[in-house]
């Protein structure tokens, strides 16, 4: 833990939300369930914000708001009724976060938010701070396209610069003749190609960053996708104490560049010659921090929860091995065995299993090796 | 984990509450807003039915019923909307059950109810198993107490009967004398005389039985009480291989003798020549089993929500030794050092901070020694 020493308060204590206040979470998704449940544990009320009926966090907060992320009295009327805003996705309009920002504090700050909905201005940033990405292109039109794929080459991977997750808004170009199908496949919205990174493995690092600017990650786990879906984390990743190191620090600077409050979930490719680059940073919790919930004294929901509440960030280290694997769809139904095979399991409370959609995980932990 | 090898369905998975099923629980304190967040964990919707306003586990719970315990109309109508329902005390008064078992599966089953709802009962049932219990006689009225410090002698402890919590309705006598003075101060109640054990340390086991006989007991911790209410709970507790298999066989000697289903508290005297006596039995998750959130995969809540629901029982292993204080009153005010002190943290969501209220707990976790 790197504590800055600054102190906010007697003890800190003065910028802290005291227990009985309320955080409110614009989005009521299984992540905004586990927040609430976190909030719960340390005698924080939740008021969820979510436009779908019966979101799964619903049944664990204290109160649901229905409303669109566009209905600026709603939003307004929410923020006026807690304490702090949080979020549990990074696609927040920018009016609503503005809307949201002058009635409460707004954490992570929604610069975070402007950064990470834009695949361009997450790589420009990212880059500024002198940290590895894969080759990269802004393409606003095919003429861009063409012009950045005889620079990058192929294979690389064409991303719509908005609105894109697990997987989707994404066209592999293995071919650079190709450039004129995978333009009409993103529809023509504005792009970014991005060279394909021939990685070792997949890291992510949970970091997170506390009001008064001290600094705590958990151990790098190793992702494992399926059909561009997190499938399963392992912790601890294989990589040796010194990319274990990089990979902290490379979170720790993004946090900091930000004045970032709360939890951040940093993808990394880990290349062949050692190298590490950042593939994308989430500006929440991480489906791929998850594990932490078994293996760790004080899980990335009640980290979160204690920087957006002000209060001291809790010990994150790692007590056992884990392996999480999520439940995808019809993965669910298995329930009852998983149950049954000593593993923690997970259900997010959602009806519908429709296919691709997170249902569930499991957490399998294991002791660490002396 | 001893299985009874019972059947009740494919893989038992017929008599299994399915994810997004309702469990109605009675009582909305601490324990039901525990076990509320352990049941949203496994995707299953809580339903508190609680006297008071606001209560703690209505900040987590999908419904909330306001009634009285005997208001027979809103106990069937909470009833009938649920699939199971249990309680977080052991006080629910007969009438309550069995008005909820005409519309619901109760569990446990209310048989434990009325075992532990009454001292004399709970000390005869124990006994009648053969498990060593201190020397008792019951006290109707002044006559009989000082027949029976006749034959038990003092010191030794007078009980009321039924409605006895953390120390309330007890007083100790320290000579045979002052038989007057104590039948004075349990105000003439239906009591019980209980010789005075000079034990080495009080232990607990917590016990779960499965819908289909299977049992799984926690390892036993060691209590230290302060002003009659649990302080603090250390695992493992310091005993021998042999009493902590003694203590086990009489937990699941105690949950299989009432076709126990779910979690149960039962404290034991480690007497100076190494027997132990049951103290008491409590048909519940219990305060001296909160350390299991943070040092067992599956802890006392979630063991609780799968038993009543008919799952198969969770891993209860341990893997981590660990020390849970509670915090009483005003200690709860100390929340932000807490927060710093590198334990984990639980608090309440209790408004008042009342003298002898427990407002939330800490545990503390390190490595088991190899």
């Amino acid at each position: 833990m790197i504590d800055s020493g600054i102190d906010s308060g007697i003890e800190g204590r003065g910028a802290a939300l005291a227990p009985g206040g309320a955080i409110g979470i614009l989005g009521g998704g299984q992540l905004g369930r586990m927040l609430s449940i976190a909030a719960a544990r340390l005698g924080l009320k939740t008021h969820i914000y979510e436009p779908g009926a019966n979101p799964p966090a619903g049944d664990v907060a204290a109160a649901v708001t229905t409303a669109a992320y566009d209905d600026t009295e709603a939003l307004a009327r929410f923020a006026a009724g807690v304490d702090v805003v949080t979020f549990e996705f990074e696609n927040v309009p920018a009016l609503a976060a503005a809307t949201l920002l002058a009635h409460a504090p707004v954490r992570p700050p929604p610069r975070a938010l402007e950064i990470s909905q834009d695949r361009v201005a997450e790589k420009a940033f990212i880059e500024g701070l002198g940290i590895a990405v894969a080759p990269w292109r802004a393409a606003g039109d095919l003429k861009d396209l063409k012009a950045a794929l005889a620079e990058i080459g192929a294979p690389s991977i064409l991303k719509t610069r908005r609105l894109g997750y697990d997987g989707k808004g994404q066209v592999r170009i293995g071919d650079a003749c190709r450039a004129d199908a995978a333009w009409d496949e993103i529809a023509g919205a504005p792009a970014i190609l991005e060279g394909f990174v021939p990685f070792q493995r997949e890291i992510s690092v949970i970091g997170a960053r506390g009001l008064s600017g001290e600094v705590v990650c958990y151990d790098p786990g190793e992702n494992v996708h399926r059909d561009g879906i997190l499938h399963t984390t392992t912790v601890p990743a294989k990589i040796t104490p010194a990319v274990r190191m990089d990979a902290v620090l490379i979170a720790g600077k993004i946090l900091n560049a930000l004045d970032y409050v709360g939890v951040m979930g940093i993808e990394l490719f880990h290349a062949p010659d050692g190298t590490l680059l950042v593939n994308e940073i989430a500006p929440r919790v991480h489906n791929s921090g998850h594990w932490t919930i078994e293996a760790c004294l004080v899980d990335q929901f009640q980290q979160h929860i204690r920087a957006v509440a002000g209060w001291p960030l809790g010990d994150g280290s790692r007590h056992s091995d884990a392996v999480m694997t999520n439940l995808i769809g019809a993965e669910a139904e298995e329930w009852h065995r998983l149950a049954a095979s000593g593993a923690a399991l997970h259900l997010y409370g959602k009806a519908e299993a429709r296919p691709g959609r997170k249902m569930g995980h499991v957490t399998r932990i294991s002791p660490k090796p002396a």
